[in-house]
Parts: C-alpha cells; sequence; structure tokens
C-alpha cells in the first residue's frame, strides 16, 4: 500500500514534470514570428508582403504558423489606406495574417484609425509589441 | 505519518516545480531589449535613438525597461565625440539607455576610449554583446 | 525502508528538475546565431561574411560558436557560384561557417544547387529555417 504510493506520487510528479518540459519547450508546434517594417519604401512592404504570405504557405496553412506585421515609425505608411499595397495588406488581413500599426506613431502624424487599410489593427506602441513578443517566445525578422 | 511524510515531500516538490515554472517564464516585469546600429546613416542613428527614448517613456519609466544600443561596424561613428548626435547619445546615457561601442571595431579604426562621446561605454565585440544579450532573454530591434 | 524510499525518489526528482532547469538555461556555453541576408548589396554581403569569421575568432574559435548565414530573396545571389564574394563564401564554409540558400528562393527564379558556390547547402524555406532556429535558442543578427 505504501509502496503503490510512492508510486502514485512519483508518476503524478512525472507527468507534471513532462508537462513542465513541455510548456517551456523552444520549438513549438505552432511557429510564431513578427516582422517589424519601419521604413518608407515600397520594396520592403511588398517584401514584408511576400514573406508573410509564403511562410503561411510554406509552413502548412495558417493554422500552423501565426505572422505577425508591425508597421511603425515611416513604415507605417506602408498601413494606410492610400498605400500603394493597401490591398495586399488588407488580403493579407483577411488570410490571417496579424497587421499592426504603431498608435504612437499614428498620434504623432495625426492619424485615425479611418487612415488605416482595412483589416489593419493599433497596437500601443509597435516597438514595445515586438519587444513583448519576442519575450512570449515569438521569432523576430526584419525584411 | 508515513502519508504525512509523502505529503511534505509533494508539497517541497510542488514548490520547486514552482519555481521552476517562475525562473523560465518568457514575460519578465521588466523589458529588455537591445538595438543594433551598423551603418553610418544619420537617419538610422536618430531612429534607434528615437525608439530608445520613446520605448523608456512608454514602458513607464527606466525602471521598467532596460533599453541598450550596440554601435558596430561603420555605425561606430554615432557613437563617437564628434558625431552629429554626440549630444543626445550622451543625454541618453544620461537618462539609463545603455551605449555600448564594439570595441573590436574601436581597435580597427585606431580609436580610444577618448574617442567616444560622454557615457558611452565599450564591450569586447558587439555583434557577440548582442548574442549574449538574446541568450540572456532580451529582444532585439533593428532600427 | 520507507524513508529510504521517499529519500530516494526525492533524490531522483531532485536529479530530473535540475537537468530540467539546465536544458532550458538561457546562456549555452556554445553560441549560436544565425545571421539574415535578404538584399542583393555587396556591402551587406560582406559585412556578413566579417561578422560570421570575426565572431568566430572572438568567440574562441568554431568550437564555441555556432553561426550560420541565411541567404534568401534577392539575397540569395550572395551564395551563387558567380557571387563577386563566392570564394570568401566557400572558404566560410570550409571554416565551419554554415551557410544555407534558401531552396524557395532558388525555384523562383530556377537555379539547381550546381548554381551555388561550393561549401553551401539548401534549406526549404530561409525565413522558416531563421524562424525555427530562434525557436532553438539561436539569437538572430539583421547585418
Amino acid at each position: 500500500m505504501i509502496k503503490s504510493l510512492i508510486t502514485s506520487v512519483t508518476l503524478a510528479l512525472a507527468f507534471t514534470l513532462a508537462g513542465n518540459v513541455l510548456a517551456s519547450d523552444a520549438s513549438p508546434q505552432k511557429r510564431r514570428v513578427v516582422l517589424q517594417v519601419n521604413d518608407n519604401d515600397e520594396k520592403t512592404w511588398k517584401h514584408a508582403l511576400t514573406l508573410a504570405e509564403n511562410m503561411q504557405v510554406n509552413a502548412g496553412g495558417k493554422d500552423k504558423i501565426e505572422v505577425e506585421i508591425v508597421a511603425m515609425s515611416p513604415g507605417i505608411s506602408m498601413v494606410g489606406n492610400n498605400s500603394s499595397v493597401a490591398d495586399r495588406v488588407s488580403k493579407a488581413a483577411e488570410n490571417g495574417i496579424l497587421v499592426r500599426a504603431c498608435g504612437n506613431t499614428m498620434s504623432v502624424i495625426g492619424w485615425g484609425p479611418e487612415k488605416l487599410a482595412s483589416g489593419v489593427k493599433t497596437v500601443p506602441f509597435g516597438a514595445l509589441e515586438i519587444v513583448d513578443r519576442q519575450n512570449e517566445g515569438w521569432a523576430y525578422i526584419k525584411p
């Protein structure tokens, strides 16, 4: 009886340990990556969108990877509704790519949410969003 | 008695496990981020300084975030005492932003510490500093 | 006897816990870093190679650091056998720097493996390679 009690304890702890190891596993099944766009260069914008779209396809679809694009500083223009890539930005958002605009940059240049391409959401501060994502285990790529 | 002994073991281990989970928590209360400056472009320098300053303010002050700027390769010019942004660099350092110059780059171009803007310190090798910071859990941003 | 059994269980678990903590240690002895090259600019290519070479030397040799260069998008030209830095790329590979070409980019531009400088290997998708490396704990630097 005592031995069986000890065995239960051991088993219970073994499961807890296994859970703990899984929780801190550096290779989660679902990949997560944040892309930073901070310049006013259409080439960078297209590169970011192509990377986001292709990563989604090559990872096996939007259920297998979370991709977030953070537009900030002069890069905010990418996600405006007058942007040369506005349609592609909105389509990316429809396809599950998170497109985020830096609220701090928006307030500096006097943009309200109506200036954004459809599907784009704001975050309080783009650079801190990128820091927080990395702290949560997301990878970072600057296209 | 035996049951109570087993309970003690279980409790002790539960606390240890909890500590272990907390120790590997990916979201520490204090944010930490290292910014890389490796080009000789005043626009990049100003962008790095603005990001550093604004992140400090928006994170809730210098007690809430550690920001480090690493200047290396052609970017070393940013932190020289003749740099166009030398005053801003020194003010950032006074405000708790860590500004670091790559010692390897300095030796290649024959700079001693007297060439640096006030408040700037050297690290042996900028790129390894950036690697080590990330290994310590700091986020990385290339402005 | 029972007490000794419990002690064994405790000890066994303590060792397991220690192993778990070590496994999730954020500062491994061997540094690991992935460098991203995604533009068609010889200055970036040389910068990436210089960083890789210098990090290897300054970290204490190739046994002390793993450095990987991922060439993708327009940056794929860096690792072609007609590249202006092809010899340096191959020498880096000989010296233990992992040089990887994005297979997706290669198929878009119709390159087979015979187009690559000697020592360069392909990965299915460069950006996902960079995401996966970061998930495995590698640092990231964009030269």
